[in-house]
Order: structure tokens, then sequence, then C-alpha cells
């Protein structure tokens, strides 16, 4: 047999051995989006009494899902394709990180992810009771039980510099509390420089959102701008639930949902314009790379980049408000007949500091970040204790935005995301903004006359810019990667620095 | 050691044993409750592109489920409970079913089974295409491939008298062809009287169903009757879809679906609450034996009693209809204004024989069934081959209902049965219907004044009796056991041909 002959044999054995690592995927993919409908139907249309079962069914699909992520069979497969060289590129990428998240999963033991289980468990009903009792007392214990399971994980993990690395790379692989920190020295500063310019100016005139606007309008209107967006109705859907988000079990079934307040239109129009730019990525996405890194989004932080440049960067830049004045007024008569459109664009755009993040404006939003970032990495590294986390909060919500916090339901009890162990997951909303002030730019330089397509209510060209420069790629390039191939350099702040200055030029005319 | 602390120590390893058994069959029925999600999502909400991957999904948790309901742990665990005498009644009848079915689902390999998927699936088209253009032909050699995989069935799972027996008994357990054919020589003898008797006798008139009815008002008296029923909507909703159908996640969460037509609330309206009338079967099974026997419905045949108990003998009855006549005039006063409850009564009974099985009469629907019953029944056996369908078909629809069938698509194409391998299904529409007056005789000598009841729309005794008599009871016995329970005796056609008696002798006022 010549070595040629070899060398084949070699090349086909490894040609089976990738198709059998595909093909496992696709099943570990099919349990995971399985669950995605699982936990779609749960927040949209399962009735009340459904959810102790549905619960229970959840925990048995995970753990069937969890034993195949880490079976010898996965890793006998990896470990045998790990150092091949005749894999193309893509494939590569895709063994490398089908590993390092094997390698992650690994380190968590099933004793472990039941244990996080239950404590998460009943860290979200000792939330839900304290917030009922607007006491942080009543959560901290249980707090205290979550951040110690954190940063055990944390070593389970394993880090160089910071053990919040560990926790920060789950979410934004590669993202360490060193790069966040640097980041938010630039935000402190320039947002603190920011306010300065706008001080004493007066606000835009906003009463004109305190209105009534009809449910079925405002989702009628939800469903024209995102199918103007380019949303794909035959691969999604719009549905209504407590809590918008975007779930998706493959490109072709990407869906999204959204709240309706009749007496404020902008949690509706704007929540569905960022959902629909969740779900585009999702959308964008290769088919033929199912299951695939390749066929997946990079990171949480690239996602919230791509609903923040829809929702932000177009959908509340004067362009946008000019090009559907038309729309507003014809929906809503009654509510904007008298207004401007460049009144609503300011209106829209006022810089108010709130007590909550999820009802702050662009800028001061970044504020509510750096504050919990800033807790997060000092409890996780141990320079904090649970039990002063109220008063730390208080103090810095005032020092960050001038505000009083009359109670803990509007201060350190707001947000979910403690009581279900997400630490590290803030910074990543951030980082979402900041990437999309950095894209933006770069498809503004790439698409002739954007602004232009965009009057005319065509966003097919920037579609398919990020199709082509984001989407399609899945994951695999790094976050840093595809920034870098976009914009030359990694994330750099002063994108959103200048974005922050030209908008709000515009609405505070400075 | 004592025997007594030998005989202890056996119980509680028993108990443990027992346990595992029960929580195996939880995740076995957690997974399969995961399918029926998938599928009503599939029916109900899907986007289209979707279904590609959404058949995908489908495949890989079947595969699971597969392998769980066969593996060697389950088999050992219900080997060593199989004998054992200290569990009681309910864990024995528990044990002896789960292994009925074991034994059934072992002898298709999963060979077998994917083979049975890919034909099944080639069939399902090639039915679609037959009807496209109209022509048997386009079917006969798939047909004949899903025939031949039914007799190879039959052989595998074994029979005592004919193939068809072990088809049967996937459906109903228990039932035979003999049994059928006797129950069938009466009906046809019944059947054949009752149209003679009615015979020249002037139909009702019910040209008023022919009118518009608002989709919306339709859905509100869907649910309105519903909601009398006793559905709980806190374990339950009701949504569209293209054919009604009942899927239940657990007695917490059983869903029903129907369709509205707006020129004639008969579909809407009948068909929920026959939906309902599944439903409420599934809502009444015993949450604490989720995922057993005895938490599970007893048969297709028995099911169907269910539905059509609320169906016909409850909601198409004179008393029901002139309970709500004052609803059908207030949601519908242009159609039913200048008619009387006891004319719609009469024109909702009309019995007018027809091509189409699903547009059937309460009464001609059986000879389709017979129809269908006695070309399975032939072409399992072998005595009928699937290219002389069309002309049997055709001749015995004239013989039994006096038509002319005028295209396959109106005659031996109108069914998906088939295509999906479903044979033995349909004698169970049947079964339904003659249990459902056989209990239903039984719950008017048990409940004190149940017309009175219905009268006042009180349906919580009916459904109380119903819990109590069947519900409640899973599938500890089988159909005919509880069928001898409630009446005495098993399956007797007696009480439907007495029901029909009563209810035309209104009708058609003989």
């Amino acid at each position: 047999m010549s070595p040629l002959k070899n060398a084949n044999i070699t090349a086909i054995f490894m040609d089976k051995t990738y198709q059998k690592y595909k093909e496992l995927r696709h099943k570990i993919a099919d349990l995971d989006n399985i669950l995605a409908v699982l936990g779609w139907d749960q927040e949209v249309y399962m009735p009340i009494d459904g959810a102790g079962f549905r619960a229970q069914q959840i925990a048995s699909l995970s753990g069937i899902l969890h034993d195949m992520c880490t079976s010898q069979e996965y890793s006998d497969l990896l470990e045998s394709l790990k150092e091949n060289q005749s894999l193309n590129f893509i494939e590569k990428r895709n063994i490398a990180e089908s590993w390092r998240i094997l390698d992650k999963n690994r380190k968590l033991s099933r004793a472990f992810m039941e244990r996080q289980s239950r404590i998460h468990s009943e860290a979200y009903q000792s939330w839900i009771k304290a917030r009922q009792e607007n006491s942080f007392a009543v959560f901290a214990p249980k707090l205290k039980e979550v951040v110690d399971l954190q940063r055990e994980k944390a070593e389970l993990f394993g880090y160089v510099v910071s053990p919040y690395d560990a926790l920060l790379d789950d979410y934004e692989p590669g993202l360490t509390t060193d790069i966040v920190e640097k980041v938010f020295i630039d935000v402190k500063k320039n947002l603190t420089d920011f306010f300065s310019k706008i001080k004493g100016r007066p606000h835009p005139d906003y009463a004109f959102f305190d209105n009534h606007f009809d449910k079925a309008k405002q989702l009628e209107l939800c469903r024209e701008l995102a199918t103007d967006m380019g949303y794909d109705w035959n691969a999604g859907r719009l549905d209504l639930s407590e809590h918008p988000f975007t779930t998706s079990f493959n490109a072709k079934d990407a869906r999204i949902t959204t709240r309706v307040n009749e007496k404020d239109l902008r949690e509706s129009i704007w929540g569905t314009i960022h959902e629909a730019g969740h779900a585009l990525y999702e959308q964008g996405l290769p088919v033929s790379e199912y299951g695939l890194p390749s066929g997946s989004p990079i990171s949480l932080g690239i996602h919230e980049s791509q609903s923040r440049l829809w929702e932000n960067n177009v959908g509340k830049s004067s362009t946008y408000i000019k090009t559907y004045w038309n729309q507003f007024q014809k929906y809503f008569p009654e509510a904007f007949g008298n207004v401007s459109d460049m009144q609503f664009f300011r209106g829209l755009n006022t810089v108010k500091p709130d007590l909550i993040r999820i009802n702050s404006d662009e800028v001061t939003y970044h504020f509510h970040i750096l504050l919990r970032f800033e807790i997060e990495k000092n409890l996780i590294e141990g320079k904090t204790e649970v039990k002063d986390l109220e008063e730390i909060w208080n103090t810095n919500i005032k020092e960050y935005l001038d505000l009083d916090v009359p109670s803990p339901k509007l201060g350190v009890l707001q947000d979910i995301h403690w009581s279900h162990g997400s630490f590290g997951y803030f910074p990543t909303y951030s980082l979402g903004s900041f990437y999309a002030a950095q894209f933006y730019h770069f498809a503004e330089k790439a698409i002739p006359d954007l602004q232009k397509e965009l009057d005319a209510k065509n966003f097919k060209p920037l579609l398919q810019w990020l199709r082509e420069n984001i989407h399609q790629h899945g994951h695999t390039y790094s976050s840093e990667e595809i920034c870098k191939r976009i914009t030359g350099e990694g994330l750099n702040y002063k994108y959103f620095n200048n974005y922050l200055d030209k908008k709000y030029a515009e609405v505070y005319q400075i």
C-alpha cells in the first residue's frame, strides 16, 4: 500500500470521524433547541397550573443533554479530531470551540449542577419574597449562598488573574475583568463629561408619550416595522409575554415576543425592534452549520450588539423617526397630531437618570451596568460582603446618578439576574451598545448612501452587511476577531462616545 | 435475623425497586410529553419554515425515548417486580401493563422503526400528491408498502386468530377482530332497520345553518360552553388549528384546538365540546400517578367515549339545545332569530348520508367505519389487494349509503390514517360512540335528576360521575373491566341503539 493510499484512508477516516462529530452535535443541538421550545411555551402560552410538571420535564431533558455533552463518546471524538491537520479552517475552529466548552462542562460535576439548580431555585423564590416584603434582608442569606456557589464555580473553572474572569468568560468567551475595567474607566469619564455638557440645558418635552395607544394598533405597527427590517415571518413569529425575549430553535424558527403598555407605546415599539434585531442574527446563521459553533451566535455581547444596533443606532435615530413619521401619525393621530417628528425624536432620546435599569436612557444605562459590574467583581473576589450590598448600591446610585433610592425594590432588588446565579452577565449589555456603535460606524462607511437607503425604508443593504460581516460566520470567529475583521481593531469605546456626541447634539441642540 | 425482619428487608427492597420503576416511568413520561409539546406547537404556532428542523428534533428525541423504553435497566426493573406479591393491586396492575407494553415495544427493532418511519413519511407525501391529482393509482404503490409493513408488524407482535387482532390491540388493548365483527353485525342490522323507519319521513329543515357566524363570537361561545362543562382553563387552553385535536402534557396542562368556519358554526361548537370531552378525561387523571398506567387513559375507544358522550349524548340532545337556546340567539340573532330551539335541535340531528366520514351524522357515520374495518381486515388478512380498493370502496358506499362516489378524493383518498400506517384505529371511533351510550345510560340512572341539572347548566354531577367511575382510575382497569364495573357487562351495542331510537323519535317525530 502506497503512502498516498494510506493518507487517503486516513483522510476518509477523519471525514467519518468529523461526520460523527457533526451528527452528535446535531443531536445535542436538537435537545438544546427542544428545551428552548419548552421555555418559549412556558413564557408565552402555558397555562398556569402546568408549571410544576413543565419544570420536571425540563429537568429530565436537561439531565439527558448534560450527559450527552459530557459523554465519553463525545470526548473521544473531539480528542481524535483535536490535533488533526486535514480539517479545514472552519472545521478546526469548530473542534477547538467544542473542546473549550466540553472542557468547561466537565469541570462541573452532576452533583454540582444539581446543587446549583436547587440553590438558584431557592434563591429565586427568596428574591420574589424579598420583593413582596420590600426587604433586602430577606434575600441576603440566599444571595450569599449563590455568591459562594459562584465563587466555587470560578475555582472549578479556573482563571489566571481574577475569579470573576472565569464567570465573565461564560457569557463572553475571552472577556476578562481587566478588559471591562479599562473600558469602564473611559465610560465613567466620558459619560461624566457628557453630563456636564447637557447640564442646565432644557429637557426635551416628552409629555405626548403619556397617552392612550390601542394595543392592536401597537402590535400592527410592531409587525410592520419588523417586516421592514427584514424579519422573516415564515421563520418566526411575534407573541406577547411578561418579559420580552427572543428565542431560536434554528435559523428557520426564531421567535420574538413583546409587551404592550397601552399608556406608552415605547415599550412595544422599541422592544420589538430590539428583539427583531436579535432574531435577525439568529435567522442569518448558516443553516448548513446547524448545531456547530460555525452555526451559532458568538456571545451575549455580540448578540446584544445586533439588537441595540437596530434599536438605538437605527431605530432611535432622527432619520428613522422622520422616515416613519407618517406611520406614527397615521396609527396614533390623537397622540401625535400636534407633535413634529423632531419633537418626537428629542422626547424619545431624553437623558434622565432613572432608578430602574431597564427604564433608563442610552446614556445613564451604562452607570447601572458599571455599578453592577463593580459589585459583582468585589463579591466574587471576596472584597465585599452580601450583607453590605444595599448600602453600597444606594451610595453608588447617589454618586453616579444623583438619585436617592427610596426602597430596595427600586434598588438592589430590581434585577432577577443574581437570583439565577447570572454573575458576569450584566457587562455584556454595555458591550452590546459599544460593539453596536463600532459596527454601525463601519457599516455607514461601507454602504454607499446608507442614510438615503434608510430614508427610503430600505434596510436591505444594512441587513446584508450584517449578514455578510457577522451573521453568516456563526461563532467561527471570537468577538475580538470579528470586531477586528470589521473595524481593524478590538472593542473601542470611542465609537460609542462619538455616537453619543453626534446624537445628543441633535437632541439637546449643543 | 428473624424471618419477619427478613420479610421487612425484602419489602423495603421491593419498595425501592418500585420507586426506581416510578422514577424511570416519570422520565419516560417527561420525554413523551415533551414530544406532545413539540407536536402541539407544530400544529398550532410553528412558522412554516420550521418544519424541517422540527422533524429532526422530534426524531432525535423519539430515538432517545425508544431506547429508554426498551432499555435493559427498565426491563430488569419490571422483571424483578413482575412476580412480586408485596405490591398492592394498583402497583401490580402498573407492572403488568408496563410489561405488556415493553414486550410489544421490544418486538419492533430500531431498524424496523426507522423503516416504518421512512415508509410512512413517503406514503404521506404520496397521499398528498394523490389527492392533488385526484388519483388513487398515485397512492396505491406506497399504500401497498404500508400494508405489507403492517402485516409484517402483525407477525412481529404475534396473534392468535387474525393478524388484524395484533393491530387492533395497539389502539384498544384486548380488542379482537372477532369482537368488532360481532358488534358490527348488530350495527349493520339495526342501522338498516333504523333507515327503513325514517325512510320517506320529511327531513328537518337546516337551511339556517347556512349563514354568517362571526369568528370571534363563535370562539367566545366555545369558551363559554367548555367552561360550563368544567374545563379548567388554569390547566389548559383553546387555540386554532387546521385539524381540531386534544393534547395533554399532564393533567395540569391538557389543551384543545378547534377550527372556525364562518359559514357554519357547527364545526367550532360541537368540535370544541368534543375536544373538551377528551380534555376533561385528561384533566381528571390522577396527578399522583403521573407517568404510570394508573395515571394514563385506558385506550382510544374509552377516550373517544368521553368526547362523544359530551358532544352527542349531552351536546346534541334537545335538553342541551333548549338550555343554551338563549345563548345561541344572543350570539347569533340574525341566523336564529326566527328559529325555534326544537327546529334547531332537529336540524342539528338530521340523518343524511355523506360521502365524507367526518361530515357524517351520528347514524351513517358507523357505516363509514364498517366499510373501513372490512377493508383493513381483508387487507391485513391478505384477502384483498390494494389495487382493488377504489372499486371496493365505491361499491360498498353505494350499498351502505346509496351514494355514488364521483372521485377518489371524496372516497378512498379522504382519510389521512392509512398514509400514517394507522390500521386498526378506525373501529375505536365507533366503539367510542357505543361506550358513550352505554356509560351515559348508567350515568342517568346513577345521578338523581340528571336532566334537571343539565337544564340548569349544572354539569358538575355528570363530570363528577365520570371522574369517579372512569377518569380517576387511569388505566388501572381495561376497557372491558371499566365497562363491567360501571354497567355490569362488557360493551353492548344495544345502549347505542336505544339511544338512537329515543333521540330520533324526537328528531323525526316517529
